[in-house]
């Protein structure tokens, strides 16, 4: 997706140790005109993929989770990044982050993720795949299907696209990112 | 609202002690298209009030917010619910959770919320007014005024509206609700 590859070229920040902050459109301050075109590419992406519900992680996943819902005229989940106080109908698992270092919860209402779903994944980043991962698994929980996995954003040199897509994932980035070293921005042809 | 007044009839449930469950279609599960409407509607309420951005809390304020910056065509930021790493540049603010009965940091990059800017504020509940109250001090550290503060549902009967009405925020409640006693929605007419 070529203005989302420009505006990451213009507006994105590439720290030591791998790091790309689009924290200035994407995941703290957020555009809503580039969401709604985030949006209708993967609605255009997976228009054949049969999915029926959306999944995303809160909190950066809402947005183009939320847009592509309204694109594709689906329901649309997040799972919650901790654990409820009550786990009555809750679907739990752990994420490992690499970034952060440390294990988190997520979770899911299983009202919400039935059997026989078929979910399509949204979320802005797929570095190392560990949180699709877990998608995967309150999905497995639940008797859900995936139907596809979109991500804004792929740092292929974390191998978490990789990864799924070994796993049998149907995975479409929209920015597929080679290398962030030498802290300078390269896209995958 | 009257659509979405119906909605909260059908869908929401009303628990014991004030709680109104509405995580079928606004707070877990989200309608994309019902948010569309919202955003709709807060847009014709907030089309003169001159903001230049959208502020709302993570996570469930995310999807109206993104909805609502679309619509209006104006950026939207997210203030983040726990204390970043670093703190160099970042506003943090104190908010009393009375549901939750703990207090919890709220944050946002002094990089995105500047002085002079007018921001309006969408979340979801309108309860007690803590975490507008939270927003309204960030605006104030950050040296921007708030033009205005919408929110879907407004529990009328835990005082927060009136307190930001009384402090001079303009607060508009697409769904007020009068009360929840004996576990039935009464609405404000």
């Amino acid at each position: 997706m070529e203005a989302l590859k420009e505006r990451i070229l213009k507006d994105g920040k590439c720290l030591e140790g791998g790091i790309l902050k689009v924290d200035s459109f994407i995941n703290h301050q957020m555009d809503p005109v580039l969401m709604k075109r985030v949006a209708d590419e993967f609605a255009r992406r997976f228009a054949s993929a049969g999915a029926d519900k959306i999944i995303t992680i809160e909190a950066s996943g809402i947005a183009p989770a939320i847009m592509t819902g309204y694109v594709m005229g689906l329901p649309v989940v997040f799972a919650k990044k901790k654990k409820p106080v009550t786990m009555e109908g809750m679907l739990s698992t752990e994420v490992y982050s690499f970034t952060k270092r440390r294990t988190y919860d997520i979770c899911v209402s299983g009202e919400f993720v039935c059997p026989g779903d078929r979910l399509l994944f949204i979320d802005d980043f797929l570095a190392n795949g560990n949180a699709a991962k877990g998608i995967a698994d309150l999905a497995r929980q639940a008797g859900a299907e995936l139907a596809g996995m979109g991500f804004i954003i792929e740092k292929e040199f974390q191998h978490g696209g990789k990864m799924l897509r070994d796993m049998g994932f149907r995975v479409e980035s929209l920015a597929v990112i080679e290398s962030l070293g030498n802290c300078r921005i390269t896209f995958k042809q």
